[in-house]
């Protein structure tokens, strides 16, 4: 296959660029990787525009085919992002950018096509089990939103299954996830990531704030995150505690809905700076516990992606089948 | 291809089964269908060998390949019944009937597999909107349990994702849901299912009766829904709204986490006796009102599926699938 390609990971506050230079046996070849604040650009054009500008002339030209993840659902030639106002018309792109292939794809759909090509070194085991070979994959991630996909395996090899679960109706399983459900519902529609999300465990902090009449508020996750782990706050304690069981709750309920007996894989920002204090929550009983279905959710194991750029890998290798069904 | 193959929908209750005769172009030929319950057998292939002992001995004999549909998750070679005490091996199963091919399927992978071969006059409109060509559809059917499923395509066509999605913690929107939620908890793992289903309908009654201390008790789904639609009784009524505003939550909740844009397909036992209530209750605005994705809810439609078999009709398409693939 020729080279390069250009694969991008969008989110509501960065966008990630990198160009896929080669492909051995190993895996793909990832250089000038760079970062860019999507804050500064009203389009996605211009920000790509801004990426490419600053490669030597010759390698931006001689970019053939691309892939860009991001945060929002691709439906038929369109996508809007979910945290940002733009739009993008994947045909309209490609025809500017002259290249053979332009895919977009969710941003949760990369991670999970990454899946196949990660290492043993590339995920860190949190809880034990089983994967059972060729059945569905959970790929599950708190950080700005919650991003939930599945990766099933089909004849043509495994295939990913975006959606929009952070958007999902919250399902408070305590009597205390009850009591911050009363006094959101009138507020807002309350969707699990309001709730399991960097915003949404501030949103639980000050929930419970509220409801216990204390003064205590908090705007970043951050400062509940150190509140809780360095200065022992109970307040802070509680918050970090429910958006772990919550998470527990959610990653379950998802891996049940896609019948995930082939794990579970942990992604986003936050899991990774709380993984210690995660499993040893409620997170675990939330995750199995599940009725009837206690069995089956029972083998299940749970990973952490520890990947630096997993989307990255995934858009490529998306890519990398698209290019290959194109050309039989 | 040759035929005949057979097909079966096995549930908690009853087992049925059928022949395919033939495929011409307008469909598959279904022949000698029966329904057994499944009380009477200690094992699945005590209750299969019934149906095939009243055939005809020359047709029994020929019956070269079958795909048996059921309430239960497939994993690897085994299944497990959901509600019934069966355990089914494919391979040993397969071996003991001498057939060329033997596929197990949930039975609401069986309902999505379906969904490309039913005519619009298998479909009735629900609520309006546009299906986006190759999208991923929804499938939610509640009965005696609740199923849920995916339909996604790939290059290789349409490809079922199947679940226990009625096992996903129940997300309660209203003070009567979370009053409800809060009364059930303390009892019990509060999943979709025990709520969204006909013994749901039933839990949800008894509950409300219960809270507000009133002495009213059902014990069958169907005694609900007279109270409610015959004899509009407040207490039915609230608890079949409440049912109908659940279902709303949870079809839409399953349609987000699969972006199914393709369309919503209601199947299942209930709702084809409360389709008119059911559009006149919160249904709609819980499946639509999702905060920053009301807009991708906006214009999904929603259909309930009027086919006598659809989950023959799945099996049939997805063994013939298989089928195709063994042979090239």
């Amino acid at each position: 296959m020729t080279f390069p390609w250009l694969v991008a990971d969008v989110g509501g506050t960065n966008a990630r660029f990198s160009l896929v230079t080669a492909e051995d046996g190993s895996g793909f070849q990832f250089e000038h990787t760079q970062t860019l604040p999507t804050a500064g650009y009203l389009r996605f054009e211009d920000c790509l525009q801004a990426y490419l500008a600053q490669l030597p002339a010759a390698l931006s030209k001689s970019v053939c085919a691309g892939c860009i993840a991001m945060a929002g659902p691709v439906v038929g030639d369109q996508v809007s992002f979910t945290n940002l106002d733009w739009h993008l018309s994947r045909s309209a792109l490609q025809q500017q950018l002259g290249w053979n292939q332009l895919c977009l794809l969710n941003d949760f759909a990369a991670l999970a096509c990454s899946m196949p090509h990660l290492a043993d070194a590339d995920m860190q085991p949190l809880l034990p089990g089983t994967v059972v070979p060729r059945a569905a994959k959970a790929i599950v991630g708190p950080g700005t939103g919650l991003g939930v996909a599945a990766l099933v395996y089909t004849p043509v090899g495994w295939w990913p299954v975006p959606g929009e679960g952070g958007f999902t109706a919250y399902a408070p399983q305590s009597p205390r996830e009850l009591a911050v459900a009363a006094l959101l519902q009138p507020r807002m529609y309350l969707y699990t990531e309001a709730l399991v999300s960097g915003g949404g465990l501030v949103l639980t902090y000050n929930s419970l704030a509220e409801i216990d009449g204390l003064a205590e508020r908090a705007s970043e996750a951050a400062e509940v995150v150190d509140l809780a782990l360095q200065q022992q706050q109970p307040l802070a304690l509680e918050a970090l505690q429910m958006f772990c069981d919550s998470l527990g709750t959610a990653v379950g309920s998802a891996a049940l809905l896609y019948g995930a007996k082939g794990g579970i894989y942990l992604g986003g920002g936050i899991v990774p700076r709380i993984a210690d204090f995660l499993v040893r929550t409620g997170f675990e009983k939330r995750l199995r516990e599940r009725g009837r279905q206690t069995a089956f959710m029972a083998d299940i194991p749970v990973f952490l992606i520890t990947h630096p750029y997993p989307a990255f890998l995934g858009a490529a290798a998306w890519l990398q089948q698209q290019l290959v069904n194109a050309n039989g």
